[in-house]
């Protein structure tokens, strides 16, 4: 694991731990570790120490504990609830891989999830709210020392509790969503346009982010936008924005300096987000993530310079 | 206007010259200037000597004309038929201004075309062959004696006339198509595939156009990818892929040496054409390209550079 800081730096996530089981047109897997948790943790786990926090059922064993912390997560605030089953969600994906089909949710666990937050993780300089309930992410972020707090969310908070979501925005510095979903939330159809309005709503960073075309970054000073890596080989893209949201915020944690971040900080935030959420879609759940090593993950960050670089003037 | 070089180089564009009615939720206007070879060449006289081949009817006057030749643009092969009438297109966009819903089209003088190319347009160095019927661009690139011919098509010719399609794509060197078209055409979901199985055809460089979110070009060497600038006032993407064509070739044009492009030029032509097609959709039909200058093609090449520059390592 590299590390830029040397000083104590670290990030605690909210979010689902879940089995998912997931069909696409390269091949099947029952019951794989997921979750926005797993994968953005996982992701995560490259630049900075990270801590889980989220309910597991009875079904939740030490195999999946170790993959966590075999990459050094801190599971100290994994909520095991006796009698309990594990978040489900079985879906599948035809060949257009930017659609997931929902076949099966079970919530399980998560249905009665009030999150309690350790010293270790309220003490965490950065939080990330993964995809959960909007009430609850205020709940957590109230909970959390944290100086620097991002959020995630989906169209079913968007359309159910509207509200409480937007008052959960006014609370973070950063909104990671899809720019579909930017759009829903501020109902406007411009891209730039809904960016503005949400950092109207408080958070200064706005992420938005579009599957296989990458993503783009809105801050007060403009805008960067980085292209998806155009893969041969895509197996399953589930997973694939939480480790986006991984590598930007665990790249991000390692390189803060002080309160806030540097915009060369926030492009190369960017850059790492999208080597994360590369890796991710090349295999099912968690298989290319975990098996990551420093060097992989150097050499597609060199790979994303290539893939963008021009020279405005020939040399 | 720029020349990269003083040497004579020229581009001829064979393709629809048409007059547009067009309706977008932030304006309509009637019977504007269009046509995949009216919008390529005028992004393409920011950087090379350009000739329009193409049929017009007696309602295309004097102003029209004078549009292309106050930017340059060669219109002796503009052909003017008789008691016929020009192309026209009607449409309209809805909040998506990725999909145009076209509402009429009338061939008129274009059902009867037969492209006659002059001894000057068939001296072009290079040559571009828009949207038009795949036999018509065999026979146009017969006529010609360029070095380096590209060509761009649509669902239509793909559904209906696959077979002559696919023997112009042949004798092209270079394919720029909407990545949906590429998928199409390939029946390959995976873009870099389609690009693949596309090169496989015989052309070197493919480009696939993605609307708003910018396009790829692969070449045997990898891919450059480049995002579109997140505009907050689009008014009218109609002509947008033809003003990225311009830009792309006509750069390329000016800056080739031999019968090649080398990469790096080739990744700056990527860009120019997507400075010309973000101006493009500026405004409605040809109002934004028309009235531009150098300096303003020039600070818009440093826009893209801002909006995907990073620094793998800080400095």
């Amino acid at each position: 694991m590299f590390r830029l800081h040397s000083r104590a730096v670290s990030l605690t996530v909210v979010g689902s731990i879940a089995f998912d089981s997931v069909r696409t047109p390269f091949g099947e897997r029952e019951r794989m570790l997921g979750g926005s948790a797993v994968h953005f943790a996982l992701a995560a786990s490259f630049f900075t120490d990270v801590r889980v926090v989220g309910p597991v059922g009875d079904d939740f064993g030490p195999g999946e504990i170790d993959v966590l912390a075999g990459r050094g997560v801190g599971t100290e605030d994994i909520e095991r609830v006796e009698g309990g089953q594990t978040f489900f969600w079985r879906g599948h994906y035809d060949h257009d891989m930017n659609v997931a089909h929902t076949d099966d949710t079970q919530l399980n666990v998560f249905a009665d999830f009030e999150p309690k937050l350790s010293a270790g993780s309220r003490g965490s300089d950065m939080l990330f709210l993964g995809n959960i309930q909007p009430d609850l992410q205020r709940d957590v972020r109230e909970q959390s020392e944290a100086e620097w707090a991002a959020l995630d969310s989906m169209n079913l908070w968007i359309e159910t509790t509207r509200d409480p979501l937007v008052a959960a925005i006014g609370e973070v510095d950063c909104v990671l969503l899809n720019d579909a979903e930017l759009r829903m939330l501020t109902e406007e159809p411009n891209l730039a346009r809904a960016a503005r309005s949400t950092m109207e709503l408080g958070p200064s960073v706005v992420v938005a982010k579009r599957g296989e075309y990458g993503a783009v970054l809105f801050i007060e000073e403009g805008a960067f936008a980085i292209p998806g890596l155009p893969l041969e080989d895509v197996r399953d893209p589930t997973g694939a924005g939480d480790s986006f949201a991984g590598g930007f915020l665990g790249y991000l944690d390692s390189a803060r300096s002080g309160g806030g971040h540097d915009e060369e900080a926030l492009r190369r935030a960017m850059a790492y987000g999208s080597v994360m959420a590369s890796f991710n879609v090349e295999d099912f759940g968690t298989e290319r993530v975990r098996a990551l090593d420093e060097a992989d993950v150097h050499a597609r960050l060199e790979e994303f310079k290539r893939l963008t670089h021009f020279e405005p003037v020939p040399a």
